[in-house]
């Protein structure tokens, strides 16, 4: 079938609108015609021509909603009509990753998503007889795409997708991080390191459990009003910090945080993340990603008095069992995502969701279809 | 009181057996006539001048084991004729970190015994009129010491000394790693860098709970044969490994360890240990002490993708509640002690006790007064 999207032919370039061609679902894939998706760091970091494993040509985008409109033999848990959330981080449920339940990082498809293809080693996608790569197992940024079952959470059908698509993404990676990997418990003291669009739920998911100090380091004044909004207790600016921002994070949470979390992709803030950590208990969860080949250091001795170093992929979010939850949680206002979505495009003015994010003007951009 | 004691008078300098002065208890403090003390690294280290930390004069020791001959005003949880073993980790059970639930590392006397001080801010030791400063809160290079009531912890009476001593530390150190720190669990495949004492007791710790590979890594061939012995399933020895060692180790477990333990102090290795853990839930646990201003460095995707690296200071033991636990472990034979014994020595062959540690022919060398 003919479809709409915008087409990502090689790194450093504009994308291009294009009709492209879709293959139907296959067994055990299903074909999803989506409403919305959300313009992320990630598809700007592959699109850019950083990311090493980036593929070209390709149909980037990974944040999206929409509905099921057919699906091919053997599909069981999703049929025509339902809402449903696209997952870069799929749910098999029976391999030995799913099986631990240690991790969220679903192996089962892994091989084949990380090379642009689907789990029969082909593209869905094609443009004037060649084939387009799919982009971490989702492509969103095509009016309908082919998505495996295992990878798609099917929602509540009263949740607009306009602002759920996020959840497919952002919101799950920041509030995840606070509840299912470092399990913040209320009265922790929290350090937010980043008041992006991560940063920002991570707040509010340490609102959400219960959280007592919830402290933002960032050096753009213009986020505090919306990280206060979000639940923010306390802003710390290190440009106006005198002396070492560690040292004042610790005294400010009265001997160091119990949980901090770096939002940002930068090795030298994680290290301060980590240090800023209360000493017999703090943990330091790492979120951002950071460029090719860098290093995150400190002493050892940091470690062995009982700070602990972790870090966080789609917020140890098991897709398929937790996204609907979090979808319940924004739909029952326990957690704000309206006012994280600052800008709704279409299709054809992408490229300005690009540089909306590029120039920091927009926390999420979403393209609406 | 007149005490027989080794004073290390100056770093670098052998210690000097000499009858040296003790004053009685004070308010919560109690006297303890040590029967036997292990030499551990850390004295070494401290004696070589390495530790920065390092006060001198003073009478080093902290891994003693004795019995009660005097308390001073207001002490109740000890008595005279009490057999105890002296805690450089005291356990307080009041203060911040004892009520966190979270951590051993009580602080209550963290302060005056970084300095080598009683509570009070004075030595009870003194030679020639001139005070000798105490050492990690213990002093057990001394027939008689003094201690705070909450650095004892009480055991049963039919331990013998000689052994249980090493409880005081190594023993601790090891097992408590395992157990207290990174909580392994039945069929847990471990990785153990270095088959000292500390690695020994890892080893035997992972057995206690009922690992599955239990993996010794070390440069020495001579260790196999004892660390089979308390365990250990597979040695490896990264000299005779083709290629990358962190590879080797993945391979070996089918996807890397879901436990791994540093304990030798090198940065370097700590890295590895990290890096041979499993994606998606490995933990790597550094005991090992490097060097005064070494760090320890990785790529933030090891912890992104899962992997925590944490430390662990006296096994994550609080010493008046776990020790004389793991005396009872060691008196119903789930734990070995006495084949890590491997030298006993009068007061007066101390020196001989650092010689046979510095050199690696000892596991242990036991002082017996």
């Amino acid at each position: 079938m003919d479809v709409r999207a915008a087409v990502a032919f090689e790194a450093g370039k504009p994308l291009v609108i294009e009709t492209v061609q879709l293959d139907g679902p296959k067994e055990g894939e299903v074909l999803v015609e989506l409403k919305a998706t959300g313009i992320c760091h990630t598809d700007h970091f592959t699109l850019s021509g950083a990311d090493p494993e980036g593929l070209f040509p390709c149909i980037l985008g990974h944040e999206g909603a929409g509905i099921v409109v057919d699906v091919g033999p053997g599909v069981k848990s999703v049929k025509k009509g339902d809402h449903v959330i696209p997952l870069y981080t799929p749910e098999c449920r029976e391999c030995e990753y799913c099986l631990s339940r240690k991790t969220n990082l679903c192996q089962k498809i892994r091989t084949t998503q990380g090379k642009g293809l689907m789990p029969d080693g082909t593209t869905r996608f094609s443009f004037k007889g060649k084939p387009l790569f799919h982009y971490m197992g989702c492509s969103t940024f095509a009016n309908y795409t082919v998505m495996p079952e295992i990878a798609l959470a099917k929602i509540r059908e009263d949740a607009p997708f306009d602002t759920t698509c996020y959840i497919g993404c952002g919101v799950t990676t920041g509030i995840g991080a606070v509840v299912f990997t470092a399990k913040v418990e209320p009265g922790a003291n929290v350090v937010v390191f980043g008041l992006g669009g991560i940063g920002l739920n991570v707040i509010q998911g340490a609102k959400l459990v219960g959280a007592n100090m919830i402290i933002g380091v960032d050096i753009n004044p213009a986020r505090e009003a919306i990280a206060r909004k979000f639940g923010m207790t306390h802003f710390v600016n290190p440009k106006e910090v005198e002396g070492d921002l560690v040292s004042h994070l610790v005294e400010l949470t009265h001997g160091g945080a119990d949980y901090s979390f770096e939002c940002i992709g930068n090795v030298k803030v994680m290290r301060q993340a980590l240090e800023c950590c209360h000493k017999g208990w703090g943990v330091s969860c790492i979120i951002g990603v950071a460029g090719a080949g860098q290093e995150i250091s400190t002493r050892p001795f940091q470690l062995v008095t009982g700070r602990r170093w972790i870090g966080s992929a789609f917020g140890g979010a098991r897709g398929r069992t937790d996204v609907p939850k979090i979808v319940d949680w924004y739909m029952e206002k326990k957690i704000n995502i309206d006012d994280l979505i600052t800008h709704r495009l279409k299709l054809e003015d992408i490229n300005e969701g690009f540089h909306l994010l590029e120039t920091g003007q927009s926390i999420r951009s979403v393209v609406v279809y």
